[in-house]
Protein backbone atom coordinates (compact mmCIF):
# COMPACT_ATOMS: atom_id res chain seq x y z
CA UNK A 1 0.00 0.00 0.00
CA UNK A 2 1.42 3.32 -1.16
CA UNK A 3 1.19 6.72 0.92
CA UNK A 4 0.96 8.96 -2.27
CA UNK A 5 1.29 12.14 0.26
CA UNK A 6 3.56 12.11 3.52
CA UNK A 7 1.47 15.61 3.80
CA UNK A 8 -1.71 14.44 3.58
CA UNK A 9 -1.02 11.60 6.10
CA UNK A 10 0.43 14.33 8.93
CA UNK A 11 -2.18 16.32 8.49
CA UNK A 12 -4.72 13.15 9.13
CA UNK A 13 -2.51 11.89 11.77
CA UNK A 14 -2.68 15.24 13.78
CA UNK A 15 -6.53 15.55 12.78
CA UNK A 16 -7.23 12.57 14.42
CA UNK A 17 -6.17 13.37 17.97
CA UNK A 18 -8.59 15.86 18.15
CA UNK A 19 -11.75 14.13 20.15
CA UNK A 20 -14.82 13.25 18.02
CA UNK A 21 -12.78 12.78 14.10
CA UNK A 22 -11.68 9.54 13.47
CA UNK A 23 -9.55 8.04 10.91
CA UNK A 24 -12.02 8.63 7.89
CA UNK A 25 -13.28 11.91 8.84
CA UNK A 26 -9.02 13.49 9.75
CA UNK A 27 -8.67 12.11 5.72
CA UNK A 28 -12.30 14.16 4.98
CA UNK A 29 -10.64 17.26 6.46
CA UNK A 30 -7.31 17.40 5.28
CA UNK A 31 -8.67 16.55 1.39
CA UNK A 32 -11.14 19.07 2.13
CA UNK A 33 -7.98 21.67 3.41
CA UNK A 34 -6.71 21.50 0.03
CA UNK A 35 -9.51 22.64 -1.78
CA UNK A 36 -10.09 25.50 0.88
CA UNK A 37 -8.40 28.90 -0.60
CA UNK A 38 -5.21 29.92 1.36
CA UNK A 39 -7.34 32.93 2.86
CA UNK A 40 -9.47 30.60 5.03
CA UNK A 41 -6.44 28.66 6.20
CA UNK A 42 -4.59 30.91 7.33
CA UNK A 43 -7.64 32.32 9.00
CA UNK A 44 -8.24 28.76 10.96
CA UNK A 45 -4.80 28.37 11.69
CA UNK A 46 -4.30 31.90 13.06
CA UNK A 47 -7.75 31.60 15.81
CA UNK A 48 -5.95 28.52 16.62
CA UNK A 49 -2.80 30.19 17.58
CA UNK A 50 -4.68 32.81 19.08
CA UNK A 51 -6.32 30.73 21.28
CA UNK A 52 -3.24 29.50 22.79
CA UNK A 53 -1.54 32.80 23.10
CA UNK A 54 -4.48 35.09 24.50
CA UNK A 55 -6.97 33.09 26.69
CA UNK A 56 -6.32 33.49 30.31
CA UNK A 57 -7.76 32.03 33.33
CA UNK A 58 -10.17 34.61 34.68
CA UNK A 59 -8.59 35.89 38.23
CA UNK A 60 -12.76 36.07 40.05
CA UNK A 61 -14.49 32.53 38.59
CA UNK A 62 -11.74 30.51 37.66
CA UNK A 63 -13.31 30.26 33.78
CA UNK A 64 -11.70 31.14 30.49
CA UNK A 65 -11.15 34.72 30.00
CA UNK A 66 -9.93 36.85 26.77
CA UNK A 67 -8.08 39.42 29.39
CA UNK A 68 -7.45 39.44 33.01
CA UNK A 69 -12.02 39.25 34.58
CA UNK A 70 -13.87 37.60 32.12
CA UNK A 71 -16.89 39.08 30.61
CA UNK A 72 -19.46 38.12 32.65
CA UNK A 73 -17.67 38.40 36.13
CA UNK A 74 -16.99 42.33 35.01
CA UNK A 75 -20.34 42.54 33.47
CA UNK A 76 -22.82 45.05 36.50
CA UNK A 77 -25.67 43.60 34.80
CA UNK A 78 -25.67 40.11 36.22
CA UNK A 79 -27.11 39.24 39.80
CA UNK A 80 -23.88 38.50 41.68
CA UNK A 81 -26.42 37.52 44.22
CA UNK A 82 -26.91 33.59 42.40
CA UNK A 83 -23.51 31.93 42.03
CA UNK A 84 -23.70 28.71 39.63
CA UNK A 85 -20.59 26.04 40.30
CA UNK A 86 -19.62 23.75 37.09
CA UNK A 87 -17.02 21.13 36.83
CA UNK A 88 -15.60 23.39 33.79
CA UNK A 89 -14.92 26.30 31.63
CA UNK A 90 -17.05 24.98 28.96
CA UNK A 91 -19.90 24.65 30.82
CA UNK A 92 -20.38 28.35 31.00
CA UNK A 93 -20.42 28.29 27.45
CA UNK A 94 -23.04 25.76 27.69
CA UNK A 95 -25.47 27.56 30.08
CA UNK A 96 -24.95 30.68 28.67
CA UNK A 97 -26.40 29.35 25.63
CA UNK A 98 -29.51 28.38 27.16
CA UNK A 99 -30.09 31.79 28.02
CA UNK A 100 -31.89 30.87 31.38
CA UNK A 101 -29.19 32.40 33.67
CA UNK A 102 -28.25 35.69 34.60
CA UNK A 103 -26.02 35.41 37.79
CA UNK A 104 -22.27 34.79 38.20
CA UNK A 105 -20.32 31.41 37.51
CA UNK A 106 -17.31 28.92 39.23
CA UNK A 107 -15.26 26.98 37.97
CA UNK A 108 -14.08 24.10 40.32
CA UNK A 109 -12.08 22.53 37.53
CA UNK A 110 -12.66 19.26 38.23
CA UNK A 111 -14.71 16.85 40.40
CA UNK A 112 -14.37 14.91 43.71
CA UNK A 113 -12.41 11.55 42.67
CA UNK A 114 -11.15 9.95 45.14
CA UNK A 115 -10.13 6.90 42.99
CA UNK A 116 -8.09 9.45 40.45
CA UNK A 117 -6.53 11.10 43.78
CA UNK A 118 -8.56 14.16 43.40
CA UNK A 119 -9.77 15.48 46.63
CA UNK A 120 -11.34 18.98 47.68
CA UNK A 121 -7.62 20.73 47.90
CA UNK A 122 -7.00 19.84 44.09
CA UNK A 123 -9.94 21.66 43.08
CA UNK A 124 -10.71 25.01 43.05
CA UNK A 125 -13.34 24.96 46.37
CA UNK A 126 -11.25 27.15 48.90
CA UNK A 127 -11.60 30.49 46.54
CA UNK A 128 -15.26 29.01 46.30
CA UNK A 129 -16.02 29.55 50.20
CA UNK A 130 -13.66 32.59 50.07
CA UNK A 131 -16.00 33.99 47.70
CA UNK A 132 -19.15 33.02 49.45
CA UNK A 133 -18.27 34.80 52.30
CA UNK A 134 -17.01 37.92 51.09
CA UNK A 135 -19.37 38.66 48.46
CA UNK A 136 -23.01 36.39 50.31
CA UNK A 137 -24.42 35.28 47.43
CA UNK A 138 -28.31 33.93 48.48
CA UNK A 139 -28.56 31.21 46.60
CA UNK A 140 -25.56 28.77 45.30
CA UNK A 141 -26.79 26.49 42.32
CA UNK A 142 -24.53 23.62 41.83
CA UNK A 143 -24.97 22.88 38.08
CA UNK A 144 -22.60 19.66 37.87
CA UNK A 145 -22.94 16.43 35.89
CA UNK A 146 -25.08 13.59 37.24
CA UNK A 147 -22.63 10.79 37.75
CA UNK A 148 -21.02 9.49 40.75
CA UNK A 149 -18.39 11.97 41.34
CA UNK A 150 -20.84 14.97 40.22
CA UNK A 151 -23.17 13.76 43.04
CA UNK A 152 -20.29 12.98 45.56
CA UNK A 153 -18.99 16.74 44.77
CA UNK A 154 -22.83 18.64 44.92
CA UNK A 155 -23.13 16.61 48.42
CA UNK A 156 -19.38 18.07 49.48
CA UNK A 157 -20.29 21.46 48.91
CA UNK A 158 -24.00 21.71 49.82
CA UNK A 159 -22.16 20.17 53.10
CA UNK A 160 -19.62 22.78 53.45
CA UNK A 161 -22.05 25.93 52.17
CA UNK A 162 -25.19 25.13 53.96
CA UNK A 163 -23.71 26.05 57.63
CA UNK A 164 -23.00 29.99 55.66
CA UNK A 165 -26.49 30.88 55.35
CA UNK A 166 -26.36 29.88 51.36
CA UNK A 167 -29.45 28.40 50.01
CA UNK A 168 -27.98 25.44 48.33
CA UNK A 169 -29.23 24.05 45.05
CA UNK A 170 -29.00 21.78 42.45
CA UNK A 171 -29.77 21.41 38.83
CA UNK A 172 -33.01 19.32 38.26
CA UNK A 173 -32.15 15.43 36.85
CA UNK A 174 -34.86 13.82 35.03
CA UNK A 175 -36.01 13.29 31.19
CA UNK A 176 -34.20 15.40 29.07
CA UNK A 177 -36.66 17.78 26.30
CA UNK A 178 -37.94 16.52 23.83
CA UNK A 179 -37.01 13.12 24.65
CA UNK A 180 -39.60 10.07 25.08
CA UNK A 181 -40.27 7.91 28.40
CA UNK A 182 -39.74 4.60 26.77
CA UNK A 183 -36.11 5.07 25.61
CA UNK A 184 -35.19 6.61 28.96
CA UNK A 185 -32.61 4.97 31.20
CA UNK A 186 -34.29 3.80 34.60
CA UNK A 187 -32.02 5.69 36.75
CA UNK A 188 -33.36 8.90 34.81
CA UNK A 189 -36.67 7.61 35.07
CA UNK A 190 -36.36 7.01 38.79
CA UNK A 191 -34.57 10.25 39.25
CA UNK A 192 -37.19 12.06 37.44
CA UNK A 193 -39.92 10.77 39.96
CA UNK A 194 -38.02 11.53 43.01
CA UNK A 195 -37.72 15.05 41.79
CA UNK A 196 -41.27 15.48 40.66
CA UNK A 197 -42.94 18.81 41.07
CA UNK A 198 -46.02 19.82 41.59
CA UNK A 199 -48.28 21.76 38.74
CA UNK B 1 -26.80 35.22 26.46
CA UNK B 2 -22.65 36.25 27.20
CA UNK B 3 -19.54 35.34 24.83
CA UNK B 4 -17.37 34.20 27.39
CA UNK B 5 -14.49 34.68 24.82
CA UNK B 6 -13.78 35.69 21.34
CA UNK B 7 -11.33 33.19 20.86
CA UNK B 8 -13.05 30.31 21.48
CA UNK B 9 -15.66 31.46 19.37
CA UNK B 10 -13.50 32.43 16.21
CA UNK B 11 -12.04 28.53 16.40
CA UNK B 12 -15.44 27.65 17.08
CA UNK B 13 -16.68 28.98 14.17
CA UNK B 14 -13.28 29.03 11.92
CA UNK B 15 -13.72 24.56 12.92
CA UNK B 16 -17.15 24.42 12.66
CA UNK B 17 -16.77 25.70 8.46
CA UNK B 18 -15.13 21.69 8.21
CA UNK B 19 -17.14 18.77 6.75
CA UNK B 20 -18.24 16.63 9.71
CA UNK B 21 -17.66 19.13 12.29
CA UNK B 22 -20.96 21.05 13.42
CA UNK B 23 -21.09 23.59 16.44
CA UNK B 24 -21.22 21.33 18.94
CA UNK B 25 -18.29 18.94 17.88
CA UNK B 26 -16.42 22.36 17.08
CA UNK B 27 -16.94 23.75 20.70
CA UNK B 28 -15.59 20.85 22.00
CA UNK B 29 -12.39 20.95 19.93
CA UNK B 30 -11.83 24.30 20.70
CA UNK B 31 -11.21 23.67 24.37
CA UNK B 32 -9.62 20.29 24.25
CA UNK B 33 -7.28 22.62 21.97
CA UNK B 34 -7.09 24.74 24.70
CA UNK B 35 -6.09 22.05 26.65
CA UNK B 36 -3.53 20.93 24.58
CA UNK B 37 0.65 21.41 25.34
CA UNK B 38 2.01 24.03 22.77
CA UNK B 39 3.71 22.14 20.49
CA UNK B 40 1.36 19.74 19.70
CA UNK B 41 -0.82 22.76 18.96
CA UNK B 42 2.07 23.84 17.06
CA UNK B 43 2.03 20.10 14.64
CA UNK B 44 -1.04 20.68 13.60
CA UNK B 45 -1.03 24.02 12.55
CA UNK B 46 2.33 23.54 11.16
CA UNK B 47 0.71 20.44 9.20
CA UNK B 48 -1.82 22.43 7.60
CA UNK B 49 0.33 25.13 6.37
CA UNK B 50 2.75 22.43 5.58
CA UNK B 51 0.02 20.37 3.38
CA UNK B 52 -1.31 24.18 1.71
CA UNK B 53 2.16 25.20 0.78
CA UNK B 54 4.05 21.69 -0.92
CA UNK B 55 1.12 19.68 -2.45
CA UNK B 56 1.04 19.80 -6.06
CA UNK B 57 -1.03 17.83 -8.76
CA UNK B 58 1.41 14.89 -10.67
CA UNK B 59 1.73 15.36 -13.87
CA UNK B 60 0.71 12.45 -15.22
CA UNK B 61 -1.98 10.84 -13.33
CA UNK B 62 -3.39 14.10 -11.86
CA UNK B 63 -2.98 12.90 -8.46
CA UNK B 64 -1.92 14.62 -5.70
CA UNK B 65 1.40 14.78 -5.24
CA UNK B 66 4.33 15.71 -2.91
CA UNK B 67 6.54 16.94 -5.64
CA UNK B 68 6.44 16.02 -9.25
CA UNK B 69 5.70 12.65 -10.38
CA UNK B 70 3.84 11.12 -7.61
CA UNK B 71 5.11 8.37 -5.73
CA UNK B 72 2.80 5.77 -7.37
CA UNK B 73 3.72 7.05 -10.64
CA UNK B 74 7.21 7.21 -10.09
CA UNK B 75 7.24 3.61 -8.71
CA UNK B 76 8.80 0.78 -11.06
CA UNK B 77 7.15 -2.27 -8.92
CA UNK B 78 3.83 -0.86 -9.82
CA UNK B 79 2.18 -2.78 -12.76
CA UNK B 80 2.13 -0.47 -15.75
CA UNK B 81 -0.21 -2.51 -17.70
CA UNK B 82 -3.73 -1.86 -15.91
CA UNK B 83 -4.80 1.89 -15.39
CA UNK B 84 -7.25 2.55 -12.64
CA UNK B 85 -9.49 5.57 -13.30
CA UNK B 86 -10.80 7.50 -10.25
CA UNK B 87 -13.05 10.51 -9.56
CA UNK B 88 -10.54 11.99 -7.43
CA UNK B 89 -7.46 12.10 -5.64
CA UNK B 90 -8.64 10.82 -2.66
CA UNK B 91 -10.02 7.97 -4.45
CA UNK B 92 -6.64 6.54 -4.76
CA UNK B 93 -5.88 6.78 -0.81
CA UNK B 94 -9.14 4.79 -0.46
CA UNK B 95 -8.15 1.92 -3.14
CA UNK B 96 -4.18 1.51 -1.42
CA UNK B 97 -5.66 1.12 2.13
CA UNK B 98 -7.61 -1.96 0.44
CA UNK B 99 -3.95 -3.54 -0.82
CA UNK B 100 -5.99 -5.18 -3.77
CA UNK B 101 -4.42 -2.71 -6.70
CA UNK B 102 -0.86 -2.59 -7.61
CA UNK B 103 -1.35 -0.76 -11.22
CA UNK B 104 -1.28 2.88 -12.21
CA UNK B 105 -3.93 5.57 -11.86
CA UNK B 106 -5.65 8.44 -13.40
CA UNK B 107 -7.87 11.00 -11.81
CA UNK B 108 -10.24 12.58 -13.78
CA UNK B 109 -11.22 15.44 -11.74
CA UNK B 110 -14.95 15.10 -11.68
CA UNK B 111 -17.87 13.42 -13.67
CA UNK B 112 -19.60 14.19 -16.25
CA UNK B 113 -22.52 16.04 -14.91
CA UNK B 114 -24.34 18.25 -17.86
CA UNK B 115 -26.47 19.70 -14.91
CA UNK B 116 -23.80 21.21 -13.06
CA UNK B 117 -22.50 21.55 -16.87
CA UNK B 118 -19.64 19.40 -16.68
CA UNK B 119 -18.80 17.43 -20.10
CA UNK B 120 -15.58 15.48 -20.90
CA UNK B 121 -13.80 18.64 -21.96
CA UNK B 122 -14.03 19.85 -18.36
CA UNK B 123 -11.97 16.88 -16.98
CA UNK B 124 -9.34 14.81 -17.29
CA UNK B 125 -10.06 12.16 -19.76
CA UNK B 126 -8.33 13.72 -23.43
CA UNK B 127 -5.35 13.33 -21.10
CA UNK B 128 -6.29 9.64 -20.52
CA UNK B 129 -6.85 8.59 -24.33
CA UNK B 130 -3.25 10.33 -24.73
CA UNK B 131 -2.11 8.46 -22.27
CA UNK B 132 -3.39 4.95 -23.11
CA UNK B 133 -2.08 5.89 -26.90
CA UNK B 134 0.88 6.09 -25.50
CA UNK B 135 1.36 3.27 -22.51
CA UNK B 136 -0.66 1.10 -24.01
CA UNK B 137 -2.47 -0.95 -21.01
CA UNK B 138 -3.82 -3.68 -21.62
CA UNK B 139 -6.65 -2.79 -19.15
CA UNK B 140 -8.62 -0.52 -17.46
CA UNK B 141 -10.51 -0.07 -14.66
CA UNK B 142 -13.28 2.39 -13.69
CA UNK B 143 -13.49 2.35 -10.60
CA UNK B 144 -16.56 5.66 -10.20
CA UNK B 145 -19.01 6.17 -7.84
CA UNK B 146 -22.26 3.95 -8.36
CA UNK B 147 -24.20 7.11 -9.16
CA UNK B 148 -26.01 8.21 -12.00
CA UNK B 149 -23.15 10.62 -12.83
CA UNK B 150 -20.67 8.06 -12.37
CA UNK B 151 -22.86 5.22 -14.08
CA UNK B 152 -22.42 7.91 -17.11
CA UNK B 153 -19.06 8.70 -16.93
CA UNK B 154 -18.03 4.94 -17.06
CA UNK B 155 -20.48 4.38 -20.15
CA UNK B 156 -19.05 7.17 -21.64
CA UNK B 157 -14.99 6.34 -21.33
CA UNK B 158 -15.54 2.63 -21.80
CA UNK B 159 -17.73 3.84 -25.75
CA UNK B 160 -13.66 5.90 -25.92
CA UNK B 161 -11.69 3.65 -24.47
CA UNK B 162 -12.83 -0.02 -26.23
CA UNK B 163 -12.29 1.40 -29.90
CA UNK B 164 -8.43 1.29 -28.93
CA UNK B 165 -8.20 -2.74 -28.30
CA UNK B 166 -8.02 -1.94 -24.42
CA UNK B 167 -10.20 -4.14 -22.10
CA UNK B 168 -12.28 -1.58 -20.32
CA UNK B 169 -13.70 -3.16 -16.59
CA UNK B 170 -15.43 -1.31 -13.87
CA UNK B 171 -15.42 -2.22 -10.53
CA UNK B 172 -18.50 -4.70 -9.02
CA UNK B 173 -21.88 -3.07 -7.26
CA UNK B 174 -23.26 -5.49 -4.58
CA UNK B 175 -23.67 -6.09 -1.41
CA UNK B 176 -21.18 -4.39 1.02
CA UNK B 177 -19.15 -7.22 2.84
CA UNK B 178 -20.78 -7.83 6.45
CA UNK B 179 -24.03 -6.33 5.49
CA UNK B 180 -27.34 -8.17 5.29
CA UNK B 181 -29.57 -8.34 2.39
CA UNK B 182 -32.73 -7.13 4.79
CA UNK B 183 -31.49 -3.98 4.81
CA UNK B 184 -30.14 -3.57 1.82
CA UNK B 185 -31.85 -0.86 -0.80
CA UNK B 186 -33.61 -2.70 -3.69
CA UNK B 187 -31.12 -0.90 -6.48
CA UNK B 188 -28.14 -2.39 -4.76
CA UNK B 189 -29.88 -6.28 -4.42
CA UNK B 190 -30.58 -5.67 -8.47
CA UNK B 191 -27.09 -4.60 -8.84
CA UNK B 192 -26.04 -7.43 -6.97
CA UNK B 193 -28.05 -9.65 -8.81
CA UNK B 194 -27.57 -7.88 -12.23
CA UNK B 195 -23.75 -8.39 -11.42
CA UNK B 196 -23.72 -12.16 -10.01
CA UNK B 197 -20.24 -13.95 -10.56
CA UNK B 198 -20.30 -17.96 -10.93
CA UNK B 199 -18.16 -19.93 -8.27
Amino acid sequence: MAKPSAYIEKVTRELSRLPGIGGKSASRIAFYMLGMDRPAVERLVNAIIELKDNITTCSVCGGISDSGVCSICSDPGRDGKVLCVVEGARDIFTIEASGEFRGLYHVLGGLIAPLDGIGPDELNIQPLVNRCGSSKPEEVILALNPTIEGDATTLYLAALLSPLGIKVTRIAHGLPVGSDLEFADSATVAKSIEGRVRI
